[in-house]
Order: structure tokens, then C-alpha cells, then sequence
């Protein structure tokens, strides 16, 4: 297998002309040539390894063998198993990770991005798209080797791997009506991450189906996952929500941990008089007390998925701009009981 | 201040012969010259802000302005404060950080420290220190722009900065014999790593200093900081010292959180039947039930001091081996209590 191919190469394997084998590559133009020399182009692309796009190209014959991953913040628990996820499939092909914290924060995000690329890592995971992300839409616009993980923007024209979050959140809201809960709260994730508006609108659609109670107070949005603005939504939902709610299901943990703390303070018992429900599954909410009952994110499997698309991205150059949405589960624990 | 000073500067600026100025500026073969002479060009040297050694001068004049940092493990959760500690100084000084994670492993240490070099990083923080370790000491011998943190190596050439294991474990036995334990057990961390061997140290010190039981079965060595690990030295402990010990100084965390877990499979109450202090209080040991006491360390500072050394060697081109140890506290919880 040459690595080194040219077009030219590739158009007399086919037997066409280099403009000929040029536009069969090029799907922007590809409908110009007749179909059966699309596939003789592509059928001689593959066999000789060629890689069509220039940047895929240089990429691709001038490895660093390393692999960007940006992360919003290490210390919410559930990056560092998408890290390690990736580095399962990472290290053994042969590939360094490093990893870039954004804190959250979108111009750092960018300035992350710019300077991976310009230390020409050969593909990226990032973990930190926003709804709307310009470095996200770079990397698209561009043709960059990038997977998004856990998160992903609006305009879904990269490949992505996520749990499936209506899932999940249906999981979550059947297991509070089953328990007798109507009157069931969310303290919902950031309206600008993908998670943060999927689950939102999974709650709605389930409490509409499942005949929960449609009162919007029970709605809280949290402008970023901590456990204080966990506790600050909380407070609010408490104080607006009348009769407060029976049960509630927080947009992560971290929210949830907060919640936990705004109860504790009200004085009110979990699961005795609100249950709680959690999402992501992070190490150690199953020693709180009471245990959280959460939605278990396999991101271990999220992180090492992203690297297998990004790796056959790589190595076989195949492309696709498929989100993988991974099976998630209700994992019951101490803090939910049936409405007293 | 010329960042371009070249060897010929100096010496002319020294009025001495460049051959002269270089054989003045080595460490090596500085007794070849007279010491008036070596002190004129050392000042030469300093004026112009010439950095003698040829690795520095070239990062020093084509900056990429990355600093990597090696950590051993980010599911382990002191280490993402050290980063977040690390990016605090690292970000307003114009600095990018990429983080690598050895999974605990020295060959990949290797791999990902010459990488790192390879990518020409200004700098290095290195949290995955073993005592013995081939990377730190390549460090030293090439003069890199290497700071450890929170481990240390045994040859102590590079700078490093710790929590004050001596202190905060002596806070620890001080609390539990004041509580009236003298059979105190210790989950020993891993003998290869500073901090596993300095609190063991300090614990055998401190229980003789302050009159508690000697029992060599009283410690049990760890293989690696986990849970279960902490939980299989806890089953070895209790199986092994008798009469069994009523209060235990678990060398991290995660080996508290293991001893938990083996002390309730037991049947054992904590604190009733067994007091238990840890070591860092990472984040969620205070959610534990009960709330773990724990000696914490401060480990964003610990991070942050790090940066600062590091860019005053980049940036001032100040160096020094110094080990800076940082106070640490004990914060007592629920864990913890007068023996029965």
C-alpha cells in the first residue's frame, strides 16, 4: 500500500483523466461524472490509499501520532473516564493523548483549539461543544479529523458519540410516576449544551405522556452543572413550585449533590419527602447518603468509541458525520421511594 | 534585555576569550578557570540574560508557550486541582497546558515525557514522580524546565513542591491518641512513591513519639493508591493484628474509602467500633457517611506554586532545587471518635 499516491495515480488506475478522477472525488462535484467512473475512481482511491483532502492528507503523511482531547473541567468526574476511554484505544494504536481544559469557557476553547492545531496533533476529541461553537464549526467547515463526545452542537456535521439522553431521562421519569410521583421537578443543564436541552425537553415529553404534572414552575434551568448552582436552582424550584414537588430529577449529579445539600438545609428527608434522581452515574454519589438512584453514562465506552471513529478517520481515512448514541441505565439506589 | 545574547556577547562584555567564557559558564569545566574570571563572565552572562545550556537557550528563544503536565491518573481526584491550580498562574502568563496521563505506568511516563519534549513544551510540571524515576532524572541531568508536584523523587535535584507529609500525619496520630487509641493501623501507600514512604516514615515516628502500640502488623503496604486495594490491605490488617486496631490512618483517600467499604462488609461501625482518618480530602469524602476526617492538602496551591516556579525559570530564568513543602490541616468529621 503506497502512501503516497497521487491523483494522477489514482486516475490511471481507473482509467480517466486527472480533472475526471478529481471531480469523481470531490462529492461537490462528483454529479458531473457518470456514476459507473465514480465508483472505478474510488474503487483505485482505496486501493491505493489516497486521501483526496489536502489537510487529511499532510495529516496523514506527517504523524505526530497525537491526539487532542478538550475537556470543559477535569474535576466534574465524569471527563476523566471519557479520558481514559480514548487512551484504551489510543495507546495501543500507538497514538499520545493530551488533554486541554476550556474551564467552561468558549474563547479559551478556541484558543485551545488553535494552539493543538498549530502543534499539528493529528485529530481531536472534544468533549466541550457548545450548542453553537465556532470551534466546532471551524473543524467542520475545514474537514478536521474531530470527534465530539458527550456533548455535541446544533448543526450535528461531525461525528459524535453520546448517551442517549431521551432514553435515559424516560427511564428516569417511569421509574417516579411507577413509584407514584406526579408532581416531579428538573433542575435542567445549560440551555447551550446539547445535554443540558436534550434532557429538558425528554422531561417535557415524558411528563406529558406518562401524565405527570405540567406545571411549568417544576421546571428550573441551571446556567452551568455545580453542585452551588444545583443548590441555588434548587432553592428556587422550592420556593416557586407550590405544592413543592414529591421527587426530583436533577440535569447531573453534580446538581443533584447540590439539591441534596438545599434539602438537608430545608430539612427535608431524602427519600422521605422528595426523592432524587441524578444523571452521569459519577464515582462515589453511590457512598452519598442516602445512595443516589442515577442514570449510568457509560463514558469509559463513550471515550473509546470517539476513538475508534477517530482512528479509522486516521488510519482508513473513512469519514462520517453519524452521531453513536450509547445505551444508557437507570441505576436504582436509596434516594427514591414511593410518594408517602 | 537582549533575548539573542550569543556566547561571543558575553565574552566580549566579560573581556575575556569566548573559549574562556565557555569553559567559565560549565559547570564542568569552570575550576579550569580562575574564579575572577568565572565571576566576570557569570555577571556577563547574567546582564545579557544568556542562557548557557544549548536545550534552554532554544526553548527560551522559540517559545511554544505549552507547558505539559504528567499526571499519573485523573480518575484519581487530587490530581485535577493540581491542574486547575497549575492553569491559574499558567493561563494569565500567556501559557497553554497540555496534560498527559501515565495511567501509573514508568514506561509510559517515558513515552509520554519524551513525547511531550518532542512537541517542544517550555516546560514540564510532573505529578507521576516515583522515587526512582528515569524521566526525572533525565530531567535534572539535561537542566530542563521540570518542577515536581505532590511526589517527589528520591535524588531531590529538581524543584518540587508538597504538602508537609511529617506535619499532617502527626496531626493525625496526635488526634486519634488524643481520643485515646494507641492501636493505631496505617494503610502504608506504595513504598516507590514519596508519599507513600514519607507518611509511613512519619507514622512509625509519631507512634513512637507519642506512645502508641508498635506492633509491626499495625502497617500494611499498599501496592497502588484504590479502593480496593485499600479494601484488600484493610482485610489483611484486621485478619492479621490482634487484637485488631481501634482506629486506622489510611495513607489516601481512596484507601479510607476501601477500608470503609471492607470495615461495613465486616460489620464494624465507623466511628463506634473503628476510627478512620484519610489523607487529601478530595472532593465528596466530606459526603461520605459518615463524612470522612481527613488531612487536607492544598493541592490548587500546590499546583499554582508550581507554575509560579516554573515561569520564573522560563521567564526570569531563576532556578533552584529547592522542595517547597506547604502546610496542610487536619479537618476532623464524623469519622472520627473517643475509643470505646
Amino acid at each position: 500500500m503506497s502512501r503516497n499516491a497521487t491523483l494522477k495515480d489514482v486516475a490511471e488506475r481507473a482509467g480517466v483523466h486527472p480533472g475526471t478522477a478529481s471531480r469523481a472525488l470531490n462529492p461537490e462535484t462528483r454529479s458531473l461524472v457518470s456514476e459507473g467512473t465514480v465508483r472505478r475512481v474510488l474503487q483505485a482511491a482505496k486501493a491505493l490509499a489516497y486521501t483526496p483532502n489536502p489537510m487529511a492528507r499532510s495529516l496523514k503523511t506527517n504523524r505526530t501520532m497525537m491526539v487532542g482531547i478538550i475537556v470543559p473541567d477535569l474535576a466534574n468526574a465524569l471527563f476523566p473516564p471519557i479520558v481514559r476511554g480514548a487512551d484504551s484505544v489510543l495507546t495501543p494504536g500507538g497514538y499520545l493523548s493530551i488533554i486541554a481544559e476550556t474551564d467552561n469557557d468558549a474563547a479559551r476553547e478556541r484558543e485551545i483549539f488553535d494552539a493543538l492545531l498549530a502543534r499539528q496533533v493529528d485529530g481531536l476529541i472534544i468533549a466541550s461543544a457548545r450548542r453553537e461553537d465556532e470551534a466546532v464549526r471551524e473543524a467542520a467547515d475545514r474537514h478536521l479529523p474531530v470527534v465530539l463526545v458527550n456533548r455535541r452542537d446544533d448543526s450535528a456535521r461531525l461525528p459524535a458519540v453520546v448517551g442517549d439522553d431521551t432514553d435515559g431521562v424516560e427511564q428516569a421519569v417511569r421509574h417516579l410516576v411507577d413509584l407514584g410521583h406526579r408532581r416531579i421537578g428538573h433542575l435542567a443543564g445549560p440551555a447551550e449544551l446539547s445535554t443540558g436541552i436534550q434532557r429538558a425537553r425528554a422531561f417535557r415529553q415524558c411528563m406529558h405522556e406518562l401524565g405527570g404534572d405540567l406545571d411549568p414552575a417544576l421546571i428550573v434551568s441551571c446556567r452551568v452543572y455545580s453542585e452551588e448552582e444545583g443548590a441555588r436552582a434548587a432553592r428556587e424550584l422550592f420556593d416557586t413550585a407550590v405544592p413543592r414537588p414529591t421527587a426530583v430529577l436533577a440535569g447531573n449529579d453534580q446538581l443533584a449533590v447540590g439539591l441534596y445539600e438545599f434539602l438537608r438545609e430545608r430539612g427535608l428527608n431524602v427519600p422521605g419527602d422528595v426523592s432524587v434522581v441524578g444523571y452521569n452515574d459519577m464515582p462515589y454519589v453511590d457512598k452519598l447518603s442516602p445512595p443516589l438512584t442515577t442514570v449510568r453514562v457509560p463514558h469509559a465506552r463513550i471515550g473509546a468509541e470517539a476513538a475508534r471513529i477517530l482512528l479509522r478517520r486516521l488510519v482508513d481515512d473513512v469519514s462520517d458525520a453519524t452521531t453513536v448514541s450509547l445505551p444508557v441505565e437507570l441505576v436504582v439506589r436509596g434516594s427514591t421511594a414511593a410518594r408517602r
